[in-house]
Parts: structure tokens; C-alpha cells; sequence
């Protein structure tokens, strides 16, 4: 079955019980007086990941009403909480790179490189003795395969046993299941990427086990997948009509299995489609400039 | 109700019937040796316009299998065969003016702009005497609403008025219906541009009447309204429950009702999205590439 | 003979004397703590128009070490300075204009299109009521003659007309004289755009004579002319020769004979180039979003 | 003594003798009914090499009037040229990597990533036996120190030992001594790239030694060096002011020594910038699609 979202908060969402999910622990906080909901899911063992359908680690997200729109007051808050957390990951670790995935010809596919556009790198400034006060920061926007030919797994393996840093952070847009989700919620995870459901699939997990050292990932969604969409009607339908209606045939499937036959309606070329918001230009932009001032201002020593 | 393509063509194969439509007339030829079908649409009357659902005027598609693969031996014939139609249009016009319609930050909707940026620009070359072997030829990528603040209408007003070419071709990115269309389909009309479903809405209608000259519109579908996406998984649930499932409660409803269905369906947030291919990148700038050569050759005198 | 400097306090540093100039009055300040120097020239009548060689009218200039460096502390500083200067020149006008002038595609003259790129533009919101707390502004970042056979004048004339702003603001690159006060200068004109020696010559002044309201350039000189350079050159060698050298020689010339014979020294193709710092693309970035930002907060209401 | 041309061309003009360069020889040809120029220099041995002041290898030198104008008709023999020239480079290789170095946001250094951009890349298409009448092309732009922290050698050295290509195509601008070579002449060699003059200076030498396979660099001159521009000045006034002037001083003079006075006249300041046409945007644009083109066509099989 293809994946549906991207975000841990949504898988956990799907699973419809009041019970806690064994092996996953959840808990939220509120930062302040800043309206920015917190939620850190912890997949605590294999349990827990056959449960959520994630692998073990921690999921941070960071959600706001405020992220899509233009205002600057919100910018700090959210530049801050982030950069908080990231402080965390980082922790004494010395070199970091930083790879920013995704296609910057594809406006919803162009966060991660629009954040190495913004990234104030150091790397080569500490090794000629220009700066002292940072970090070292080293980036890459490696491109997708359709314009290197490589994955970008390999990519990145090859530069991190080159260049050695201690954690890569990898930015990347990815796919949520709540329209209302998109351009608006932060995910970092501990467990890198996993081939996914946003504009650019990579086919290949890039994480620690595969890289050799901690990945942190970050995550925005930018796009909602078709299927998706296609589900989220037949559930409406189920809704609009009642019980005169389709439901009784509905109703025999369990919600995997609809959204199966929601992919199973959707041609083979509407898979390699996405949805995006008229506006992902803007909101594209705006996110990953406050994702690589967070970045920034983490790196700061 | 929302419209739920830009083309003519899709428009007239939406509806289901053998005979002639009153007030249409329709005509195909192939292109000599190449593949590109050329379909020929004249909306003769008010009872045309009315019956079809576009204004009277001449809609011309070029089709071809190839316009979105990466072939150079496709991108000549291409360029002859919409060169020789522009050559009908433009006819003994001396003065013409380019509007590259849509935003250039979003991949789907910057047909328009590319199209001006490898634009032959000539008007600035004849009056200097620097050139002469051309019609004079002006551009304009005027942005969208939400970069200006003004309608693409009131600026290209304003152009025509100051500087008064003879024909203005507008270029625009267009929404299809069916997916295997995008980015193989070229639609001229002498009709203009009507407020449409793309990416970027055109809330005013950019035709001879709103700006005083012949308007020629060249069109390429890029996109897939959501409501469209979800009034097709709706028709494939109905084929596929067959009689045991919704399809009696279906069966109530007409085609024209089934998409006031699936537009109703679509949340608020979800009608400002749109649908479009992950390699939407390359298929714009080769379009792009394809229709400025053709306006190029078209202006050569 | 060619323009040397866009900078009006460039003009003025030219002029070595010790005495004021006559109807050009020159006051300096300070801006509070911040290392912002402005320097205000006003060009009072004809007389003090032909001795600096500048048009009648205000000229302010901001300086600052830090404009060019990666440092956000600096950022806001000169966004409230800019912006409180821009408040005075908007005054009480409800409905202001933008133009961002110049090429995107070429690094050091995309600053006015990349100020479009950052700009709120509101004109349409508040029409549609979406907004109430902003003046009325609407932008365009027409191109160049090269890429639309018309003159940045007439496409501004025809928009002016026809939106009917109370105030046009432009935005331009600018060449300077001395290479140490590119990208860390910010300059405010009432007189708007003369013909210059920028990247993109505008061959037609863009000022109220032309326009028929008020306009107010920002430039921001981004390179230097060739000619000012071998110009530095002859006279560094004079230095650097002695009397021994060809001082004996140059001697006869004064300065503008000097740089008379600095052109012609240039041969025709060179006069078509430009200088520019390797770096410009970080300065070019950074600059746009700073000006960008103090429009957006002049504009609030 | 800072190079002042990265041309092997110019390099061999700038030794004013008839006698043949002990170590190096020349040979040109015309190709064809084309206005193509083809010089080819053989740097033979370390006498050659110190001599020319080039590493010992070849240097092809294509030159044409037209590269730089808009001319459709002149694309085609460049690239078929151009690519006969690849060809025999390349051999009966079977896997090549193509790098375009250089910073995308800097135009005339914009190069390299263009051509990237144009490629058709094969690599992950032949491996998924999608296509097979290619020989395997992968593709990077690495980008430059500044955005990345990395050297353009570093990054390249893990990548080629990573996957293993039989040989790396380095795409670079250069910097040229005549203004009107620029954006007209192609320069291969199988030497690599030397730290050079252009844009973004490699500080490490991009060769067959550092990189371990075979390396061919293709290089455009986009730009010129300041000391050049200033170099040139002072010759042209040597000529303008004949025997009374400062000609009997600088005679004193050769040129390596004028050139390093030159270079001291120039505030270091301005050793960091680059002296570049006006409408560099169109000709590296153009240029890059020229170079990518002939890639394309070398690589079928």
C-alpha cells in the first residue's frame, strides 16, 4: 500500500482508539505564549513502529496557524522554537551538513534547496580562520535523480565519508493527508527519511544505518498525494448519501482497504501527480526562510 | 458551476452525442508525415456558444504524443505546424504584442513567462533601424494578481492603449480535464482568454471586446482542477460497485449535477489547489521553449 | 560626456573644494545608535542643479560598514531608517505604486525585481475588503527594453494612467564611483530616475515631469563603470610615477578631460560592461529584502 | 602574478614571436562550409608547459563570430562540431559524470549549472533498462564554496569514487584578456581546470591527478579580470601619448612586469570583482544550451 502522509501525527490520528498505542508514547506542550502546539510522538520499539507505521525514534511537530501567512511577528516565534530543538539534536557535535532535497524547479519541491539558498554555511570561513563563533556548517542541494541520476542516498553517502561531519540534517518537503496541514507544520525526526509519498519519492531510506551517522530530518508538507484526495471524496460520499446510499457497500471495507481501492481508481499517470495550494510559491518561500534562520541560529557556538 | 477544463475540444467530447452540434462545427486533419492531430473547432453562433460553453470564435488544438518527451526531432514539426497557424492569425499585421500570462515562482504557471523570456523582441530593434527583417514585436510578463495587485486585464489595457500593436497573443497555462493531455495539447483561439480553472484565475475575460484589438490566446493545459480529479474517482466508484453499488443513487444525478457534487465535496482550501505532474519542470520548459521558437518564425517577415 | 557616478553625494565629493556649493545644500546625521550615516543634499534651483549634476530636488543618502555583511542585527536598523525617510515622502497619499526596474536574469541588476519579489502588495485586498490596515499598493517589475521592446518609461506611463497612484516609487541598480560603497549604500531621490550608468540604462528620465505624480527612487549603486576604473587606473599611475612620470603630461588634463579621455581609451564593446563584486548575489539578495521590508512597514496604516 | 587569461589561446598570443614555442604545438582548422575556427594547441612536455604557462595536454579552441548573436542557424554547427570534438574524447567510455561548476544566482558564472540543466541524464534511466541507446550520463552543479563550505575538487573526488565513471566532464566560465572573445569561444581540454581568473576561482586544480580518471574541462570566457581592463588602459595610453609621454618610463617595462603593476594599482577590493557584458543573461543562456546539446549528442550510442 502506498504511503499516505508523511507526518507520524497523522498515522497516529488514523488509528481511531482512545487507547494509548502500545509502544508509541505522545505527549504536546504549548511554547509559552507563542500559539505553537508541540507534539512529540516516541516510537519506543518495534512494537511501536508496526503499530504507527514509522520507525523507532522521536517525531517533533511543530504546528501554527499562523505559518502560511504574511506576518512577520510570527516568524520569530517560530524560528525560536525550532532552533530550540534543534539545539537539542546538535547537542556538542562540532560539523554538521546540511542537505537541502527536492527539485528547486518544482515550486512545492523547492524548500529544501531554498534553504541552502538562505543558509549561512562556515565551514570553509573556520578552516581559513575568518570566523570563530559558529559551528561548522557545510550544505549541499544534491538536485533529484531526474537531473543527477544518482539517488540522492548515494549522494549524500559519498560526501558525509568525504567531509566527515558528526550529524546531516536533511530538509525535505513532504506529503500530508489534511489539506489544512500544508505549508503550516514542521516535522523533525530523529530517523531521517523514509521513502515517501512527497513530489520527489526517494526510493532509498536516508538515515543513520544507511549514512554512518545521526540524521536529523525536517520536514514540511507542501503537497497532499492524489489518492489521498480520491479517499477523502469517497469518504464524503459515504457521508452525503447516508444509509440509502453507498455506505452499505462501503462499509464492508475497513479504511485501508478504501484507501486501496482509492488507489486503485487512480490511473497509473495521476499517481506521479500532486496536489499543492495556488499559493505554494509564497508559503514555499516563507518556510524555508525560517527554517534556515533556525538552522542559523543553532549553529551559533 | 465551476468550469472544469479550458478546452474546447474536451468540452465538445464532454458531450455525449453523435450528432452535429448546433452552431459547432468540427474538423480534423493530421499534419502531413508528422503525428500532430489538428483539431478545428468554429463556435459559428450564440446558439454554438451556448450549446458548447464557449464564446463564438475559432478554437485550434494541436496534439501530439510527443510534445511532452524528451525528443528534439518532435520539437520542429511542432513549431512548423503552430507557426504556420500563427502566421493565419497574425496575417498582415505589422505590429504584435506577447503577454506571458501567470506567475513564474510556480512551476505550472509559468508557461507564460518563459515563453516572453526566449522571445525574439524586436519592437526596441526596428525603430533603432538595428534590424529590419521582422514585424515589430512586444512583451510582457505582467505577473498575477498577487504579485501586482492589478488584473492582468487592466495592464494589458494600458499596454495596448500606450503603445497599439495591431494583435495581441496572450499565452496562459490551462486546466484539462483528462490527465494524458497535459503538456501535449497547444489550444489556439481567437476568442481570448475566459476565466478559467488554472492555475492562476483570470477573473476577467482578456478578448478583443476588453481590449480593443484581435486577441489571440495560445493555451497549454497544465493542471487538473481537484474537482475534477474527484468527479472522476466518483464515475470509476460507480463502474466499479456496478448495480449492487451507488451507482442507482447516482444514476439520479446527470453528468453536469455529478460534478456540482464533487465540487461540493471539495472543502474550501481544496478548490484553491491544483493537480499537476512531479515532472511538470521539464514539460514547462520544453512547451515554453517550442511556442516562443514558433512566434519567432511566425514574426519574420 | 558619460555619467560617472548615479550618486548625487558622489557628485558632490567630486567637487574638491573647500567652499559650500552654491544652491546645493548638504546637512548630515546620525542615527541615534545605529552606525547609519545619512547625508541629506538638496539641490535648491538651476544654479545648484548645474554645479552638482543633478536635477533640482532632495537626495538622501544612507550609509552604513555593515549593509554588505551577513549580520541580521544590522537588517533591522536600516529598515526603520529607510522606512521612517520612506514615510515622509509618502506623506498622507493613500495609493502608492512600486516599479522594481532592471533585469533579473543579470545578478547586480535584479535588485528592483527581487524588491517586487519580497514586496505586500495590497491593492487588490483592500478592494476586496480582505484588509483594511494598509495604503493602497500595487508593483510591477516591468523588464527590460531588451525583453520587451519598450521603454521602462512608457510601460510606467501607461500603468500610471491607468491605476492612478498618488505616488510611484522606483526602484533601480546604480552605478557608483568608488567600488567601497557598492551594496552599502541605500539612495533616496524625489527626482526619480535620470539616464544613467547603471546595468540597464534607462535612456528616458522616470520623473514627475514624466510620469505626472510625484516619484520617489531607491537605488542602491551595485556596480561600477568600466571607465571609472581604468580612470582610477590613470590617475594611481600618475601617483605613482612622480614628477619623473607622465603627471608632466596628465598635468595638462583636468578631471573631466581626464575621464573624457578614460572613455576613449575604452573601446565601444567595453562600454557595454560592467564591474561587479564576485559576491554579488548574496549583496543583491540581501539589500532587495531590506528595502522590501521597509516599503511593506511604511505601508502599513 | 595572478593568471590573467584561462584561454591556452591567448596564452600562445600573448608570446609575441614567429619563431614556433619550443614544447608546444599549433595547428588550426577551418571545419567544413561552417565559419567555425578550430585551434588546436599541444602543450608536448614541461618545456611546453613552462614555456606557454599551461600543464601539458590539449587545448581545442573553437571560435565563431555567431556564438554570441541570435541565431538559430548557427547553433547547429557549434554543437555538431562541439560534439564531434566530445566524441573523440570520450572514446569507447561508457559512463561519464558531468559537472557544471560555478554559482547559478551569479550570471555570467551561471555556466556550469545551466548546461546541467539541459542535460539529458541517463544513468538511472539505462539501470532501470528504460532507455539503452545511450552511454551513461550522471550530472552535478555542485555549486561554490560559498553556499556549500566545500571545494568543487572535494565534492567531485567523493562523488567519482563513489560511482565510478570512466570519465568527468567539468563544465566552467572563464575569464578571457579581449573583450571581444568573450561569450564566442569554446576552450576544451583534457588538462581539467586550473586554478584560474573567472568568476569563482577554484583554489585546487580540477584534474586527471586529483581525480583519478581521465578529466576534460569545456570552458567559455564569460568574464574579464580587472587588472586586465586596467593593464589594457595603460597600454592604450603608452600608444596615445608617442614618445613624449609616459612611454619612456613604462618601457622600462615588459609586459609581465606592466601587468603586475597593474595588478598593484587595484585596491584589493577589486581584485574580488569581474568586469562582464550587459546582456550576459542571453549569452550564457544561449552558450549553455549549445554545450549541453552537444553533450546530449555525443552520448547516444
Amino acid at each position: 500500500m502506498r504511503v499516505r502522509t508523511d507526518l507520524a501525527l497523522e498515522m497516529k490520528e488514523d488509528i481511531e482508539t482512545d487507547e494509548p498505542i502500545k509502544g508509541v508514547h505522545v505527549s504536546t506542550k504549548n511554547n509559552g505564549d507563542t500559539d505553537i502546539l508541540e507534539t512529540r510522538i516516541v516510537v519506543e520499539n518495534e512494537e511501536g513502529a508496526m503499530n504507527l507505521g514509522k520507525p523507532v525514534g522521536t517525531y517533533i511537530t511543530l504546528e501554527s496557524e499562523h505559518l502560511r501567512e504574511h506576518d512577520d511577528s510570527f516568524h520569530k516565534p517560530m524560528t525560536e522554537v525550532l532552533s530550540k530543538n534543534l539545539k537539542r539534536f546538535i547537542g556538542n557535535k562540532r560539523r554538521i551538513m546540511v542537505a537541502g532535497l527536492g527539485n528547486r524547479e518544482v515550486t512545492p519541491d523547492a524548500l529544501g534547496p531554498f534553504v541552502i539558498d538562505n543558509l549561512y554555511v562556515t565551514r570553509h570561513l573556520l578552516r581559513e580562520g575568518i570566523i570563530s563563533h559558529s559551528i561548522e556548517v557545510s550544505a549541499i542541494a544534491p538536485g533529484v535523480m531526474a537531473q543527477t541520476g544518482m539517488e540522492s542516498l548515494t549522494i549524500l553517502q559519498a560526501l558525509v565519508d568525504k567531509i566527515k561531519p558528526e550529524l546531516l540534517i536533511v530538509i525535505d518537503a513532504l506529503a500530508a493527508r489534511q489539506s489544512d496541514r500544508l505549508n503550516k507544520t514542521i516535522q523533525l525526526a530523529d530517523t531521517g527519511i523514509s521513502p515517501g509519498s512527497g513530489v520527489g519519492n526517494h526510493r532509498n531510506a536516508i538515515n543513520s544505518e544507511n549514512i554512518g551517522i545521526p540524521v536529523l530530518a525536517i520536514g514540511v508538507p507542501t503537497v497532499i498525494s492524489v489518492p489521498t484526495i480520491v479517499n477523502d471524496a469517497m469518504d464524503a460520499m459515504v457521508d452525503a448519501f447516508g444509509k440509502n446510499g453507498p455506505k452499505n457497500v462501503l462499509k464492508k471495507f475497513n479504511e485501508d482497504e478504501r484507501y486501496q481501492l482509492a488507489c486503485e481508481m487512480v490511473t497509473p499517470y495521476l499517481e506521479n501527480m500532486f496536489v499543492t495550494p495556488k499559493d505554494i510559491d509564497e508559503a514555499v518561500k516563507r518556510i524555508s526562510y525560517t527554517i534556515s534562520e533556525a538552522i542559523n541560529e543553532a549553529a551559533l557556538a
